[in-house]
């Protein structure tokens, strides 16, 4: 028998076993990760670099190490060192960077898939609403030109340049008001120092970078029009990085890596405690994301040909631990009752404090937390939708492993969080993958027949829509589980409590190992080998992560007297890839209009962006999460109850008018008589 | 014949040659330079301890090491070994201290006399105003407590603080407007990050520490009333520091010691030449300030049992140089026409960001500088004597070997400033020395017989006053040497060109060595076993340093189109010793009522307490220099001119009212025909 090892795919998060001998990228295949090739796995493309990541990973209950995989044989290694540059600029070493066609699995390894060798990139969804973004950023630039000083007038070279800018601002910006008199502009100490030798090699002819209207931050010499910013979005899984020209809003590079602290712990609340057991933990967590920001910022400033002291600001956004491993605060009452962040209002640094390779006197943005659960990317959310100019009312869900929600409109928002399992996001299903080639995304169960139909990413139609299917379907994505789930209730195949019915004739519905199960994809439709089943277990997965994140809406619902929101907007990769219907079917968002129902991608990462275009926005949002008001679920005294209601399909005690329609047998089951009219 | 070896002891300045083999205790002696013991040199009271400099000193032309010193022996070890904690806290090791009574000199020295081991500390008289400093300092405390977050109320540390501190500064500063609200407060970073430990440690009950009514720099647990800071003048030979309570105004400390930057370089312009030079030269300069102000901020909190963390601000001064090579900025342009500070705004910066070990979120605050050569000493003089506030025409002379002048009124300032040369402190004179034991302070001639009468520092009365005279005189300080140029010109023993005049009968008036001279005291009247005479050349070294200073007077008062000063303010130690007629009957300071001429001693010390102490001080000063005029001499098409008239005694062409009196032969020399009424 071959032996097996364990491999798990970063940024993904896939996991599986894999032959020993085989190679990476062919592994990976299988687990439904795919990596770009196109030399026909000749080691001469190099689009199939990965990176092994060496370490004791306690969450996979591996030890990843370079030795675990074959020596870098002669073809690899010519390859590789025909690339002196690129491994240089993103501080690879052969050995660490592997071809993945070649590098063979021979021990337990965890692999990180960087951006450019992601075989199907996701596409994100626009938004239902247009987001032109006014732009006002906190950096402006202006041409000053002085005379030199003369014995006669032998005025400082601070002051000199000062009331040139002064005359500049005027000149420019004519007709503003509050500009400031020379005398009350601030110039950046670490600027300072070199100010005298940069008037001077520049001929008295400079462009000055002035933040907020108050602080020269940067001089250089002669005309420059452009300056840059970069917006970073922290996911606990995956750190994403807008690279911005700041006069234009116009992005110039997206740079994604997987967040390093991974290796200390999978979700945030393992991370706390990794802080809270090391001495050295937040010291740790600290170091690793600033490391992985200045990779991000430099992989960035060369696809934009600019130079990182050029990058005069940064927005960061983020849950409230990233805010504060960011931060190098300690995230210890986090994650301890009362759970208390230590800041609330947004943070201005200078870059030099955190460490961050942007210009030294650049300034770091961290937009405000809500609560210890509700964070700085859910500012950023509220920031990019605007709930708080609207009259309706307006219900924010970001799904991760946390859902937070927000819950309101102009006069009054409330917001709320709760945990909600990796269910949903396809992880701790039997078969889940992530939306990847090969994952089922959409799923049909016909009522009378019990059938399915299906559609497998990478395959065009459903497969039904094929005279011979060869989906090579490998697993299950999200939005495919929630279509699963959902088609299940509405077929009759589970009940409203979620339950397998054992009298059904069809033959996919069955006992299978661990309990009963229907059969969506029998084994010869797959690359596995092995039928893919949706299980009771994944069904109770679902149900207990829906229940969560509707007893959360409906708290907030409740707070404002509400009983359903006008518009509901999904934001995240995930409420993209499902199907709002199915997602109301099975009580995973209250009732409301279909059409109302929005999915609008990253809009955390959207909202980092308009901070980082436009300093009004950062004073907007700091005064609309001032007033936000906070619940803790657990505080709630009616929460355990609503939440054993919210556990059946759709919900026990709600009535779903928008899809009751497609209840089964909603005049017999004694649990739907809501739906009874 | 015994060997001689060069000593240098410092900070005095004072220079000579040693026998070999006699200790250094003597040597200093013989130099005038006092070093205190009360053991009867038994190595045994450790009061003479002093400090071995090593290294090459270029403008002594002598490399210094320890190894120039006879070996440390059996007692003197073992007394040093007895005070472990003494030599920790200054961070002295045995060998670079010594106790001076047991070192031989067996080489060239450089030794630095701590200000503890000075025999005859220098007194500085009163200032003649009152220099009451109404307290308002950067910083405030205020207690705050606060209810612990609940589940309810989970609001986040830093607003919970801010809230508290909002209710509390209203509290205590019932009825004053403009207070900020909790959301527009700021919390240092540095401070921040610890925040939420503090206030669970201090169980919610915490001293807050606010800088200039916005910025939290501090969060201490329970109540503290006292907070501290710092204020120091940067001096190009010595560096003072006065811990202050910033509460009660107190000065619990003044600690001073050498400048370390003397070794590379005397005055300023040959520091800007060493930073030209060398391609660390800053950075050498920059840290070396920078040490030992964090030497003296130890020493000082020591005194004051004070941690170093409880300073929280500094307030800082000196000449332009000095300005900038603490703040790290290249001084290049100081010394290059058109002679040009990079900024002559006061800045502030984190203590953290200048390495220096006050608290580090404290804020520095350096004065502003008023043009190249006229630094934030001259800003912190004005400060201190407010010439700004005066309906009358005052004169502010702050003289080293440098000088600066302000002169003006409420309505207008002008400025200058002048090289002295080091004639006017003592140095580059024959037997010029400092103030100190043996040293004399005051010479008068009788007109008719020529013959001298003086006093000498420790000695009481003029040395006429003794039956059988033993003053052991050593030498001539500043202010003797202008007493002694002053009485050659009345008495006519000198012209008013400065010349000798060669046909007088007494032995006194002979030709020596470098020409003519006048014999002072006798060599049985000496420690030195020499005749002590004021020479000709020392005449022209005062008449040089008098005629630049006074140059600059009248630019200044003609530009202000003034005759003369309504007062004269002189600041500096050496303003402090000089006979103001004496100085006047040269041609030192212009004419003007005698009475109306003050000495105020350390004025700009005083200055950097005022600003340290008072923090609406720090606007009005930036206000003031701001519109200061300055004015190069060397733009001034009549200064050679003036230069040159300037160099006669009193003046060529100036009629000196207030000392005419005085002037001998003034109806029959030509050049006194000004004084013909």
């Amino acid at each position: 028998m071959t032996k097996k090892h364990n491999i798990i795919l970063q940024p993904s998060g896939r996991r599986g076993q894999a032959d020993e001998g085989m190679s990476i990228r062919s592994a990976a295949r299988e687990l439904g990760v795919e990596i770009e090739s196109i030399c026909a796995e000749n080691a001469t493309c190099g689009k199939c670099m990965v990176l092994v990541e060496a370490g004791r990973f306690e969450k996979y209950n591996i030890e990843s190490s370079r030795e675990n995989l074959s020596p870098v044989g002669n073809e690899e290694r010519a390859y590789l060192e025909r690339r002196p540059k690129l491994l240089k600029d993103k501080g690879w070493e052969i050995g660490q960077v592997r071809l993945s066609c070649q590098a063979k699995i021979c021990g337990d390894v965890l692999i990180n898939v960087p951006e450019e060798s992601r075989g199907n990139k996701q596409i994100v969804r626009k938004s239902a609403r247009d987001r032109a973004i006014e732009v006002k950023p906190a950096i402006r630039k202006y041409l000053v030109t002085m005379s030199p000083p003369t014995l006669e007038r032998p005025i400082a070279d601070w002051e000199r340049l000062a009331k040139g800018l002064e005359t500049s601002m005027g000149l420019v910006r004519n007709g503003e008001e509050n500009l400031p008199r020379w005398y009350d502009l601030q110039i950046d100490y670490q600027c300072m120092r070199t100010l005298s030798k940069t008037l001077r090699d520049a001929k008295w002819s400079v462009t000055v970078s002035v933040w907020n209207d108050k602080e020269i931050i940067s001089v250089q010499p002669g005309y420059h029009e452009d300056s840059y910013g970069a917006a970073v979005d922290i996911g606990s899984t995956t750190v994403a990085l807008y690279l911005c020209n700041l006069r234009t809003g116009e992005m110039l590079a997206a740079e994604s890596e997987m967040n390093p602290q991974i290796v200390y712990g999978e979700d945030v609340m393992s991370r706390i405690q990794y802080a809270i057991d090391q001495p050295d933990g937040l010291e740790k967590l600290h170091k690793a994301i600033i490391s992985t920001l200045n990779k991000l910022l430099k992989q960035a400033a060369k696809t934009a040909h600019i130079k990182m002291d050029e990058i005069l600001e940064m927005v960061l956004v983020g849950n409230s631990t990233m805010h504060h491993v960011l931060l190098n605060l300690h995230p210890k009452d986090l994650g301890l009752a009362p759970f208390v962040p230590t800041i609330h209002k947004s943070v201005d640094i200078k870059a030099r404090e955190l460490g961050l390779h942007i210009n030294a006197s650049g300034n770091i943005h961290v937009l405000p937390t809500i609560a210890s659960f509700v964070g700085a990317d859910t500012s950023a959310v509220i920031l990019a939708e605007e709930p708080h100019k609207q009259d309706e009312n307006w219900l924010l869900i970001d799904v991760g492993t946390n859902a937070e929600l927000v819950l309101g409109n102009r006069k009054r928002l409330v917001c709320t969080s709760t945990p909600t399992g990796p269910a949903l996001e396809g992880a701790h299903v039997e078969y889940g993958m992530r939306a990847a080639p090969g994952a089922m995304e959409r799923v049909h169960i016909d009522e009378t027949t019990l059938e399915p139909k299906y559609k497998v990413i990478g395959v065009e139609g459903w497969n039904t829509d094929h005279a011979e299917f060869t989906g090579q379907v490998k697993g299950i994505c999200g939005s495919a589980i929630i279509d699963s789930v959902a088609e299940l209730f509405r077929a009759g195949i589970v009940d409203s409590r979620g339950k397998f019915k054992k009298d059904l004739d069809s033959k996919r519905v069955r006992q299978g190992e661990s309990g009963w199960e229907y059969v969506i994809a029998w084994k010869e439709e797959t690359s596995i080998g092995r039928d893919i089943p949706i299980t009771q277990q994944d069904v109770r997965q679902i149900q207990l992560a829906k229940a969560a994140l509707f007893t959360a809406a409906r708290t907030l619902l409740k707070r404002m007297d509400l009983q359903s929101p006008d518009k509901i907007i999904l934001a995240g990769g995930f409420g993209s890839y499902i199907d709002k219907e199915k997602a109301m079917l099975i009580g995973l968002i209250p009732d409301c209009e279909l059409d109302n129902v929005y999915a609008v991608g990253n809009a955390a990462g959207d909202g980092a962006r308009i901070a980082l275009l436009n300093i009004e926005k950062r004073n907007e949002i700091d005064a609309v999460t001032r007033k936000v008001e906070r619940f803790e679920l657990p505080t709630d005294p009616e929460f355990q109850n609503q939440f054993m209601l919210a556990t059946s399909f759709p919900h026990m005690s709600e009535p779903f008018e928008h899809i009751a329609h497609l209840i089964p047998n909603r005049k017999t089951d004694p649990l739907a008589k809501n739906f009874m009219k």
